[in-house]
């Protein structure tokens, strides 16, 4: 090659995580002394206009303090991309000729990666493009998790252990809340609100998720029963419980309302003092809730990114677990086909009632969550 | 007094905050060695229905761990206390012959503290009270701050510069976002969300709160200028800013709503995509976010609130500034008169237009916080 460095782009893709500028991190990190890295801004869409600014190696001197900060450090975002786009972001990377690209993204993003390489292969470019996954829903296929996810179960698993504190001593007054996760197809984050639950008066008493069919009458039965039971009753429920009141993602950018919906349902059926409540944008970018786990493999699936993206393309980089207990997992090329659109549901043996969390599951959980988050003692008041 | 040991009773009273468990240890801590100690369950409904459980050493072995925890560890709660309940309450106390309280509690509880002194005297019955501060709203009068203020606004602080980096990330997906703190007549949290904008480009872009007037068009205005002017616009509103909209909070326990009110203008009238967020229970219950200061305070204002209550009562206990640079302070006693039902408003110094935070309440909240939240590096991405 010589003198004359071959050039990357590298691209944040959708909804940022609180960890996904570790991955852009690790990836500039392994690829700069080596490359001439551009960085596309705001995901697509900087891919559709054309709009890349090439990284020097002084910009990312501060590359601790960016590595701890959420959101996306180049502009991430949504860009509705049509079949027929594919040809001209080819175009505007040959236009700068950048053979290799890495983006960092969901399930839609590893779609989107094959679908620049057909468009490359359909215009005779040569594009290596290798994927780097994020997540805060963990709905990406084959592979054990992917970073984001671990961030934003630590924040719901222990919003809903706090929040239960709260509600239980606030019990007079508020007999019913109803904690709504992210997750519009999958019940991952959900479910990791039962991570500290460990009888069954711990909050959460119920938990709802989409993989589970939904019946209103065994939700108010259920949540008379627990709240007579221990004299107040936490909920959980994943955004998309009930597609008809999430809506679109795409037509309206802003979800939820599930919980308001069930609110409404046991306060008019019940007459219980209720609160529905978002546990919100904190989910993917709270700073002060962030999982140490997930931030270092996130960083180290973007040096994978950058070592792979030489020697070839097709895949996105994967985290595997290799053993629990301790935790070991390896780093597995996973080729774009068998992640790309699809969705990865909670497996049915976790899928208990809804009053119950399966202990695999949260032996499954700790090691991404980080085991110093711990279930509180009881409260000396009784019901 | 011999073998027999003085009777003292604690309680928890109104919503719980982050650290409302440290003053009731501290208190613990130092009376249990020297007094007969009765824990009041859920605040003043306990002592409505004569509900108190001697506590033991052996039950608060375990401080550390209930120190670190929200809510109530005796239950707290709203209770609607008539005028002539409080001699019931105090009835209560005389069968138990229990002559000394500490309630740990906001201005509300601080009205009922100087309605059971008098209660007291009329039933001729020597009672001693002292009141020990907890408010996330920062409302009591005649003090620097109080416990479970720090925390609160450490969480809100925290939350609107992790949102603001998101929402600049997602920024051609969704252009405005709302976010909602507690505080019903006051905006010490809104304010405090503030903490970390150093220029005028920084989150949050617009902060309003009760103390001053609102405009829903100079609100639509600011938003429409800002939102031109940095490519999106953050804004942090206080729950009670419209009253009209946030109710009355003894109606209707769960309050919240005026940032999906103002959402709601900004989408009919600017076209613009915009979220209204309330950050919720965890303002008062997030164990991730809590300020040590905070913790610490609230420990040392139930011990002291133990040791003045043998020699007299009639105040609460409270944190007087005496030094910013470094941070110092003593605690004082203030009489129950001066607290009593009063609300403490933002001082009209710090009341800027909304698109601006004073250096001053910055430097103020700096020790309270922490000063380990900084702001964060720019993000690559311009508008």
């Amino acid at each position: 090659m010589g003198v004359v460095r071959e050039k990357v782009a590298v691209g944040q893709v959708g909804g940022p995580t609180a960890v996904i500028n570790s991955s852009l991190f690790g990836f500039l990190e392994e690829s700069l002394p080596i490359y001439e890295v551009y960085g596309i801004l705001n995901g697509l869409q900087g891919l559709a206009q054309d709009r890349m600014v090439p990284l020097k190696e002084s910009l990312v001197a501060d590359t601790s303090r960016v590595c701890a900060m959420p959101g996306a450090w180049l502009g991430a975002g949504r860009w509705p991309a049509q079949t027929d786009d594919f040809e001209k972001y080819v175009a505007n990377l040959k236009s700068r000729n950048i053979h290799y690209l890495a983006l960092i993204g969901g399930n839609g993003t590893m779609w989107t990666c094959l679908q620049l390489e057909d468009a490359a292969e359909r215009l005779d470019y040569e594009l290596s493009v290798v994927g780097i996954p994020k997540t805060v829903d963990n709905d990406l296929e084959e592979m054990d998790h992917a970073p984001g996810f671990g961030s934003a179960a630590r924040f719901v698993a222990a919003s809903v252990r706090d929040s239960g504190k709260d509600l239980e001593a606030m019990r007079n007054f508020e007999a019913v809340r109803i904690l709504e996760t992210m997750g519009r197809n999958v019940g991952w984050l959900a479910l990791s609100g039962g991570y500290l639950k460990r009888k069954q008066k711990d909050p959460p008493h119920l938990v709802y998720v989409p993989e589970r069919g939904f019946d209103k009458k065994q939700f108010l039965d259920a949540v008379k029963e627990t709240h007579e039971a221990f004299g107040y009753t936490l909920v959980v429920v994943s955004e998309g419980l009930l597609s008809g009141v999430a809506g679109d993602h795409l037509q309206d950018p802003v979800l939820g309302g599930v919980s308001q919906e069930l609110a409404r349902w046991v306060k008019d059926e019940l007459g219980l003092a209720t609160r529905g409540e978002l546990l919100g944008m904190g989910q993917r970018s709270f700073s002060l809730a962030v999982s140490r786990q997930d931030r270092d493999e996130a960083w180290e699936l973007g040096k994978a990114a950058a070592k792979a993206l030489y020697s070839s393309g097709g895949f996105t980089l994967a985290v595997q677990r290799t053993s629990s207990y301790p935790h070991d997992y390896r780093i597995e090329r996973v080729p774009f086909e068998r992640v790309a659109g699809k969705e990865r549901s909670l497996p049915s043996e976790w899928l208990l009632e809804p009053e119950a969390i399966h202990e695999e599951f949260q032996r499954w959980l700790a090691p991404l969550i980080g085991e110093d988050l711990k279930p509180y003692p009881d409260s000396l008041q009784e019901k």
